[in-house]
């Protein structure tokens, strides 16, 4: 029997990626979804490409029962997410893609966020969801924080690096370019194709970006000491992708082989070969991780690029992941979809 | 048991394709793959996206034992499917990309092709691949032919009109806007980036397009009478997908309600509500059809709108659809994948 | 001694490319610009790519001395404009970009733009922009009237063959393909990045569209008979640009010829070849429009495809050619500008 | 009387950006274009966009009298430029875009482009064409060599802080995003819309990208000792301009003092108020540099970001500011065109 799932937030990108991601599941089904502004509406009114799908209408979260709810989805804007997830029952098992949870020291999150955490006793539950690296706690958790897109990028090319200790940590350096459907469904004159096609620019630069917020508690922690990278994030014209250039004073041959062997077993993560670097072309619409490492001509210097779907490995397609292990389902389940190309 | 399929042409973007819906199909199993240029490489060397399947390796064709395999898609370029499927074992089940084998009257296709056909014995075997019109005879085929990608959807906006009697038949009008991976993997100059991106024009305009073969057939046999349609392909900076603009003198609600009752039971067309129009981004990367239909200011004038994904409805997914009636499985089997947006 | 110059409305694209053109106007220079939401603001805050100019700061209308104004471009919204040039001095010379002195008939107007015409006196004096057709009216008027974009582009294609009497007037069909600046820097969900690149749809189908106001006015006085086409847009992911598909009945060398002569002496028109098809690319960022014929396989009937730059020849280049007029300039200054390729 | 003017490989991108410049330059006049593959095509039909111009027809070099030229643009790849421009009357003064004369040791032309030059005793001769930092040299020189358009982008936003000395030089990192049109016209499958459209991927990384032999060059001799920077450009989905990430280790306000100082009479070179960063589309299609400066989180680190159009002022604008200067004209003639956006 499938599992019944709940999508609070369903009107939005990652919301409507969830919905895309389920639609193949073989053990859940959608049974309530809700998007307060367009409560009333038809999935296939506000999303027409999930036209063929028998969907619930959206509806107010609180006209949900959700005692008939065996996992809900949170894909809420930050802050609200805290307030929405206060007031679900303590038993649901809950899956949140907002920024809310993913910092353990509320202290940290109003630093970052600019308001005091609204709910830090659920806090202290919270898993933080790179599923990769806090699996067996996802697996118990009754709620997993789902991780910035960009973080989860910059984690996935540096966390076995500073772990096995190969990489100097005062000399990290990220420059990221990403694609404008992290930005959501938002009316911003920035994202609108006019201004956006045909360019780039950095945003968020300067040690200013939130995800540093994230960066900077699980390299400590990865590392047993404090770690701080520099990270500037660049807009692209595209829609989906995440490609992170990580710059580290290491052996390049070290640091490829230690990526190498801490993914060998990994799913969705795919070490090339060394010298080989990745495109974000190649895992569009999909869960997959690549990552590739190459040598400088300056000895000691090593570039790894990391690339993933912001709305899916980075966002939705994590959170599944995540929420196949805390439902007791493979870890894989729903998700092994190619990506599309081109 | 999996089915064992091999893939002949596998280094072009349908070749992917196929390669891509096949990852996921409950009941296909790739077992072979040609390339002629590019045998001996490994899938994930020319098509990166690839990289996390467990593929064969490119191989020439004359190097696949074909005893071991259930069916065959041929992605060949047009002329040479031709000689490669006259050569194939004679009760191989093999489903054919190209335009070799559309055209039943050998003449036509020569007047189109601007050379003989090379398998003429063949050709009577063949039957058209457009499944929603040709499904019983798809179902005990040798050889389908799957359909030019802009005449599968000028044919899902036209045939049921055409059947039904409710269009004038000489004053059809197709102004079509085509996605670039239609013209396939090749280099050319007006495919380049620099040359295509922000900016469209007319191709093949003029009543010259070869796929104009496939509507004067299928249109004329449709009739019962001769119907020449005027069709004006327009190329546009996206990767995937073509809307077809079909202007046709009739009643509009009458027009609406015949696209509707016929396609009410099939799995992959979806007729709008009277008025609604269709977009190509809501079938990216999946095997549905969206179609609308509005009435003009004049009276007795409507527009139909056709959208549809040229590599997979119009092409890939198309061919994967007839080989699951050829082999007996349900015919939607591997291909209800969302769509992905954005 | 150069022309002094106000533009009102200058935070809009259209009012940021009338100040590109005159950055190189050999005869104009800017001494007044308005911009309501955004006064008080430098024009390198609102369009950094003017960064370079020496330009006054956006203030109020109210704020602005006509009496040093030689000439004054209106690039306000549509209904704005009425109310603003209705207070403008009565000999202060107006080019007005928005929709609301196109109609010479106010009931038109009404109809077409949902409200009553708010200068019905005005109305009477303004003289239709279209410069190739009204240079006269254009070179002695006190305000013109800016053209619809895409009306500019249709009636380019079409009114020497209505004017010539050498095609069926019952049957005229503009299929039109539009870039994104058309639509303005105004915050809609489908003008975002994400929602509008790598796909397209048709908008303000089935006769809906207002520049048919335009259409119906010019080409009944053109034929002196009421002459109605059919009209559809489609929103293409370019930001630049429209080509329009124009389809007639009549014979395509008579077509041809007639556009040739009618366009052989303008400097900004240009006639391809029988048989060769413009692209959008080739006139990006300039005042040209290129114009192509080509006859399809079912005699007597034709394809017209004229391009142009929606924000350039189709507003801002055009309302400086009027200005040149009306001002005693050469037609051409400052307007010579080769398009942008790639 | 205006300059005469021949262009050496007018068939590419950059010969055809010259001709767009050139169309409007007060002072020069092209009388004679080669481009050996194409010669005998009127220009209108390798590069349509050029069509309302009166030009010359391409012919092959050995065809153009230069006797009667004022000065010769050679756009012509690399390795051939230095035969073409050895054959060249020696008193024709020559501005070659290629990158055959841009390293003064012909032992680092040989390392980084793998074959011994070919001109060596020429190379004495020319000179490094950044007009901002060799203007007296290229006054009176005969030769000069265009720079490298990533070259270009990473020293204007470098050597002056490398010749004040405000900066560490072992650890100058610039990571590059280019736009497609750097690449040329040329048939490449990773050019192919297809394939990078909603994409990125770095190239040439790892230090072995040949504009390296540039910074390598200029920044050892700005310093007087030797310095090596890492560089990785990576292709984004745009057909003009650059974007140079560089991160440096020094104070952050003395790296914008410096820059806005060093530029503050520069024509074409903007500086941007502290923390302000630049989008490459406000340059586009324009000869404007403009560059932005941002404090890190980390004290002692700074972003400089340099945006400019790769075909202008990364190669054809440069080249017509430096034969401005060789031709004793205006050195802003014909280039002060604002950029085109949107």
């Amino acid at each position: 029997m499938k599992k019944k799932i709940a999508i609070l937030g369903a009107s939005g990108y990652t919301g409507a990626e969830l919905v895309r991601l389920i639609a193949t599941h073989p053990h859940m089904q959608i049974v309530a979804l809700s998007g307060d502004r367009k409560a009333g509406m038809a999935m296939a009114e506000v999303f027409p490409f999930l036209r063929h799908l028998n969907l619930p209408a959206l509806v107010r979260i609180e006209e949900i029962d959700f005692s008939h709810v065996d996992l809900a989805f949170c894909a809420l804007p930050h802050a609200t997410s805290q307030a929405v997830i206060a007031n679900l029952p303590r038993d649901l098992p809950v899956v949140d893609l907002s920024a809310d949870f993913r910092l353990r020291d509320v202290a940290e999150y109003q630093k970052w966020y600019g308001k005091p955490h609204a709910a830090p006793d659920l806090q202290k539950d919270a898993v933080y969801g790179l599923t990769e690296f806090y699996r067996d706690e996802i697996r118990t958790a009754r709620l997993v924080a789902g991780t910035g897109c960009n973080a989860a990028a910059g984690q996935y090319a540096l966390r076995p690096l500073i772990e096995a200790g190969v990489i100097d940590l005062d000399s990290i350096l990220i420059d990221l370019k990403a694609g404008v459907s992290g930005a959501g469904r938002s009316l911003k004159e920035n994202l609108l194709h006019a201004e956006l096609s045909e360019g780039t620019m950095a945003y968020a630069a300067g040690g200013t970006h939130r995800h540093l917020g994230e960066f900077d508690q699980e390299f400590t922690r990865a590392a047993g000491r404090p770690v701080l990278v520099q990270f500037t994030p660049h807009l692209l014209p595209m829609n989906r992708g995440i490609l992170a250039s990580v710059y580290v004073n290491g052996e390049p041959a070290q640091v490829h082989a230690t990526l190498a062997a801490r993914y060998a077993l990994e799913p969705f993560l795919e070490v090339l070969p060394m010298g080989l670097l990745p495109s974000t072309r190649d895992i569009r619409g999909s869960n997959f991780v690549h990552l590739g490492v190459i040598a400088d001509r300056i000895p000691g210097r090593a570039l790894v690029i990391a690339v993933l779907d912001n709305l899916c490995k980075g966002s939705s397609g994590q959170a599944i992941q995540n929420a196949n292990l805390m439902l007791g389902l493979e870890e894989t389940a729903g998700l092994m979809l190619a990506p599309v190309f081109p």
